[in-house]
């Protein structure tokens, strides 16, 4: 049975379920950043999902990754399935800014990441969830 | 028209093509890196492909992920699609080791590349593309 990793979970905000993947929200207020975890028990490679699943999850990350672009006007889309430390499969969606503190260096590492605060993270969820419903009308979200 | 990103050139050795991307082996001897760049003019992000040529970068990617996992014996793979330097869309496969320079950290930005020997170089370059014959019929070598 599915269940999300520990580490995900403490450092994530759970926005709901895609037909595949669970949504979350890196609560680190430095970069919009939307992490997808296919729920199936026991994957930590793309290439272990069915194919099927493949598809399904390329769908999810390609028109997440498309709105996630257009809402917050990045520059460049940071997409990827790392998993050195957490090795249950989940894949980055980061929107990347010349400005951002990073640049152009990948996110990870650079500078520990900045909680929301109780009330942004809120409404920032409650945002996503309703821009996720948009173009993915099977979305179940967590915050309505 | 499709034309190679210099940097992308000038870092990497062309192996060849597979049906939708060109191969590249990144001269970094510190890691098995192979970057597929589909031969897709203009394109910076994977949702800016077609369904068609996504699902095929899709299968590409796994395909290789999984054969380089198998054959460098990866105790993680790392699969990514960044391009906050070369925007040309290019997608990383990075065999990860425990005991390797970077864990658990992503490679990029820890250590400057270190090229292969001339020697070694077209010895793996072979190898590599020998097997990506047997799990994909319809690559094109560079290296025979």
């Amino acid at each position: 049975m599915f269940t999300l990793d520990p580490q995900l979970e403490k450092d994530c905000i759970d926005l709901g379920d895609l037909p595949l993947s669970k949504v979350l929200l890196m609560n680190d207020r430095q970069y919009p950043w939307i992490i997808l975890v296919p729920r199936v028990a026991g994957v930590t490679e793309i290439f272990q999902l069915s194919e099927m699943e493949q598809h399904q999850l390329n769908k999810e990350s390609a028109a997440l990754a498309k709105w996630m672009a257009a809402y917050f006007k990045a520059e460049k889309m940071n997409i990827a399935a790392l998993g050195n430390v957490v090795s249950q499969l989940h894949v980055h969606h980061i929107a990347r800014f010349k400005k951002d503190l990073a640049w152009p260096k990948p996110v990870w590492g650079v500078t520990a990441a900045t909680a929301y605060g109780e009330e942004q993270m809120h409404s920032l969820a409650l945002s996503v969830c309703e821009e996720i419903r948009k173009f993915e009308g099977a979305f179940e979200p967590k915050f309505s």
